[in-house]
């Protein structure tokens, strides 16, 4: 299913007045505050987020699953609606995939395919949660962490695979979410656990490629619902400072217990040099998986907040970070979703921009935090939806993703050509 | 599957002396504290807990699933491990039944068994959280809360139906967990939904047979992430006073927002004579579903003590109380599992039974503080463990339930009868 | 300290350019959706929240306080900072005083100062938390729900007299916070004490005026530490129904358990005309008494989105609603944090008003949880900065206030005027 | 105020007979087990844990004090209320002072008093969280990590002086519970507050005497409500890592998020080497501050057991950790509270010591859960109050320390001798 060109121009002419109206009036707002209205809609414009291949089907709870027609069957599939995302809005450019539920049979042509749809091939991600079909051991109590050596060796294999493939096709980076743990207290010891962990990191580490990174991944709960092998920043910080400069931590922004301060964590890892990237959702319970920024859009200003806090070069602590989503659409059109998705956190990075870095270190300074609120809120109550549709314009994109992707009806096409019951590999 | 009288006879024989001496120590502790032993042993003895139906298998996560072999294929096999369980300790002697998993297709045949197991049907769950095959209309978006009348029609049928299998088989309530709710801020008119769904309750409640009472059960989140619609006890005991005399709270001890006082909800529930049932668990984190009494024993002692701290006749509210457990097994032998969760509520029973409660009156009309946390904590602290084995050993019960299900290889006999790849009918 | 009329003007005509140009921007964004410009401004200008009186001087937690200079140090000093904020915003025009911190010596000549500073009564607070100099019973072990009848008639009598202070100067509401409770396990009857509690308020209200309504806030820790009396909406709904139509529920954003829907509440009370009032505040963790909107904007809208969510007479649900901010300022000046409060609660009132209620009610009757999503986030990114702006000019009041009051240097003044170690009653 | 000898040994002769026939049953069971009966004595006589000089008065909240009579006025009278305790259950045997609440005045007496009631120094504690009298510059916004230069001096000397006082004392520790943090978002630059404290701790670490040990404690929140420099493990771990051998960390129960796993935190720390200590107390909601043990007794047994998990030699992790209580007593009388938490903490260590560890890694090695359960559980239930009882009477404690304190009137013995009105110095 491919958007046209002239579909996407059409459509942009379309709201052409009403946009320069709102752009003009915060142009002016920038200048005030000496702010480079071009170069934030080119960091704008360049910003990528990675779109899971997981997230393209309907998903899930253990309670049930109501399927959404039209779902991708295959990893062209799914390349395919990354590519009808990415040609809506120019900030889907990257696909994230998970091993063994998108093994690529022939990698020159999925390589070729994504070319076309000017996709590049972010994070790849293992899955040692789930027993498949044929394997030997099961990971019923554990993969890395297991009590016996031979599953860890099976996990060790499954993640080299994973790299293997992502190597093919151009990956540079392995998420490593070990869902390792227990669901009963005295069920695990959690010393050797950790070291067991340890080593079989180690392990990957040492035979993963030299311009590869580790992101490990932390969770405090689910699916072991007693504890977590890796439950928090610490754990994934002290294995990733052991393992080598080129282990970081992943923050999936759902992977916390109630009322963490996230920001603060992404700005702990970032002064360690150890922030390794994001996994975007939102929540208001657990690891709910909903649409980025529609819970509490405010915490997600605040930590992009925090990574434009200090000065930053080219290949600075923001270099380093992988941004992917990581959400699951129960009720929603995923593909619809995810262009939420991304708007909330390009919203968000918009935001983050227009804060008036000089004014809130002399704020600071003076420990003024009346003035340190205002600025912050001056930013974020600015209305930054021109600024978005301005970067998505310049570069060809959709002057509204969602808005184009209702009209020309896409879901109804993608059902058309897969039909009502395909079904999502994966969860 | 069933273990013969004798099997058990033997098993209690071998623990026969070290059972006496740390009885008659126990015995000699309640004289001094004025509590009648045999009283104690008698309501242990009576105490039944209900087995859901749904527990007999391997549960699982969004994430996975690790069956366990000789899982019990159908509503007879259900009964017959439930029956297994009781035959055990003899205090398993109800099951609560789920529609649709559990249609009885012959209910003579059915209760027969279950007369022959010692075992009656408690209350019956109806289910409209999943859609079912050939179902008309789809619950994704709502059952007894649905904008629309037609869904709400089809949800108000399948709970008159639940009755009417329950009714056959001699069952007194349905309970009603509704999974309704919302994702995302916006998606729901809290107002309207809340009134829709008084309004099907209203419908059930005035079909339901006259000596029948309706469980509403509440839930703060899941499978619905942003909002449920009966997400607490308030809103379940507005639902049912509006109701009616015959219409209860039920309490999932799994269902509630952290660190909430649950023992507090169920003595204000008592209190105005609300309180309808428990579905037993325990949680660290949400509704984790694990055993009984593996997290927080002592917060289940002090529910068990709410319930037992006023006086209470024949028909009083204790009398009014469903009990139940709600438990699932991801990676322990549910009959295992289920053994250790009725031995952690009985255990919390027995403890509860053993507080000085003139002693405590006088500790709290003195408001000292600090003599109540004793008289609990030496309630708590003794080691009931003789009581449960006298109680069961009194009624023909095994002496050590689990252990003896483990000497006799229970689960190898039922995987040999049933098949490693037998699944259980449920989630 | 008292703002001239002139002062204000004059700081109004130096902003008067940008304004307008924002406004235009907005205008024009309304009238698209068909919201009247001039009813929503109206609606801005008409809405009063009521200024605590302890808010005034700097807070403190358990582990110190450092102080501001310049609170003030009686009635009449709070009474002229309230005014001072008034005579900033035109939206402080109420002061709700707490007795026994705020006794008037002289009622009228009282009144005479509030009317000159445009300020009523709102609702009065009853203190039973704390012990004062002279009383007869301590409430250590609690007040309306001692085991002490002693106690309890103590406590039901200084309500009263807080009445008798209220009505006198023309309140026509009493705020009850019962901060009874217990620390340990055991130390309450927990039915007693809610039977107690209710006789006792039964008593106030049988003695309240006819035209007075009773709002009864519920808190579920804090100061007491394992259970209070009245811990959640729940059992304030259960007391103030069984007490009568002129007793309600009093929602204190703070006063919640991790992750609690708080705009769900609102629906609800509303639902069954028991929401009496709201205590403004934010907060991360706890009870932590921060700026309102500081922490997490969205909820605030939504909150608003509720109340508005459906149609109302002119004395409907929202009518009946008492608005007071309750914050506690440790490190801020605290009539700077007010001004703070009120521009963001008068934020998420803006905005909620300008959701799109033909659009949203026909995406829940499609059950478009996307477009939903859209509707409220298609206002709440709105800047409603330049609306709250002319809502303020046209009532004569700053377009800034927050800027004016630091270009007049009103602290330093305040401090002049009374001294660097003036200390407000209260906490 | 003192007791005799005589005194406890009277009162041990009347609980004579009833302990000796609890204390065989438990010595046979001990003997099945294979666990040595006189060594798990051994070990619960030798334990010493630390009693805080700011836990002998009564507690407060923000919202109020309610004093108790007989207070301790100086330190002097600290030292002999710990001396009492001590005598009563001989497991109180040090003192944690908190400077500048507890300066001694004059060094030799004061470690002569200490010396007659067999008391040590523990660590000692800084307190840069309120203003003192006199003091250059404040600590309103922060202290070591501070924006100011000369405010980070100020409190690197301050905690210069702690040591200094400590030293002269015989303490061997320094705890450093950093309350620096925001209120605010924005108010904060993380980054640099974080680089700043490092440097500060840094400075103190370098002066620090070589037979010294830093514990850095953390804290989620409170007193500063939006985020806190050192908030959780990681940040504390991280901290003590840099900082060199001597650093450790200090795991206060309280200071958890909601759902925390604190036995895992005590594990991970204790696998690195950097498990420095405990402060002791329980809670429901936050910082409860309750006595040890009364809220939630199984997780101060797990936690305990994490700390045996392992074997471990005579200068293992278990020798490094410093044990202290950390606990508020608003209503209880402290000394009784005190004795109670003594009691829960040793209560939890006894259990732990009766785990099966044979057993237990067996089940763990073959991933038993219902097993490992069943093996905790086992220890658990055991009543394990004749054990203490034994070990007390063995080293001259009375059999029921509370139990005698109250028979003795000690606390209106103090009132005789201190007056009604004496204050603790400190919170």
């Amino acid at each position: 299913m491919r958007i046209q060109k002239e579909q996407i121009e059409d459509h942009n002419r379309k709201t052409a007045k009403s946009h320069s109206d709102g752009l003009s009036n915060l142009h002016r707002h920038m200048d005030q505050k000496k702010i480079s209205f071009e170069a934030v809609v080119q960091r704008l414009s360049d910003f990528q987020v990675a779109i899971p291949s997981w997230s393209l089907g309907a998903g899930g709870t253990r309670f049930g699953r109501f399927p959404m027609g039209g779902e991708p069957g295959s990893l062209e599939q799914k390349i395919e609606d990354v590519g009808l995302l990415h040609s809506l809005n120019r900030s889907s450019g990257a696909i994230s995939l998970h091993i063994p539920w998108d093994i690529p049979e022939n990698t020159d042509a999925i390589k070729a395919l994504a070319r076309e749809h000017d996709i590049v091939f972010d994070a790849v991600n293992s899955n040692t949660f789930q027993d498949q079909p044929g394997q030997k051991h099961s990971y019923k109590f554990g993969s890395l962490s297991h009590t016996d050596a031979d599953v860890r060796e099976q996990a060790i294999a499954h993640n080299l695979e994973v790299i293997h493939h992502g190597e093919a096709l151009g990956s540079k980076a392995i998420t490593i979410w070990l869902a390792d743990g227990s669901n009963f207290p005295g069920q695990q010891n959690f010393r050797q656990a950790l070291r067991r962990t340890f080593e079989s990191l180690e392990s990957i580490y040492s035979q993963m490629p030299a311009d590869w990174k580790m992101l490990v991944e932390y969770k405090p709960f689910e699916p072991n619902f007693y504890s977590m092998v890796v439950p928090d920043w610490g754990t994934s910080f002290l294995l990733a400072t052991k393992l080598g400069d080129r282990a970081k931590s992943l923050v999936d922004l759902g992977h916390h217990l109630p009322n963490t301060n996230i920001e603060q964590i992404a700005a702990i890892l970032m002064n360690e040099g150890k922030l390794g990237g994001f996994h975007f959702n939102d929540s208001k319970y657990g690891d709910d998986d909903l649409t980025t920024g529609s819970i509490n859009p405010y915490q997600l200003f605040l930590i992009f907040n925090e990574l434009l806090d200090e000065p930053d070069g080219p290949s600075g602590p923001w270099s380093q970070i992988s941004w992917m989503i990581d959400a699951s659409h129960n009720i929603k059109d995923p593909l619809e979703d995810l262009l939420q998705s991304v708007e909330g956190i390009k919203t968000a990075l918009a935001q983050a921009l227009l804060v008036d870095r000089a004014a809130l270190q002399d704020a600071r300074g003076a420990n003024d935090a009346v003035m340190a609120q205002q600025i912050l809120e001056d930013a974020f109550r600015t209305d930054v939806r021109s600024l978005l549709r301005e970067s998505r314009i310049q570069k060809g994109a959709a002057a509204d993703p969602l808005g184009l992707y209702r009209a020309l009806e896409m879901r109804k096409a993608l059902i058309r050509e897969r039909g009502r019951d395909s079904v999502a590999t994966g969860l």
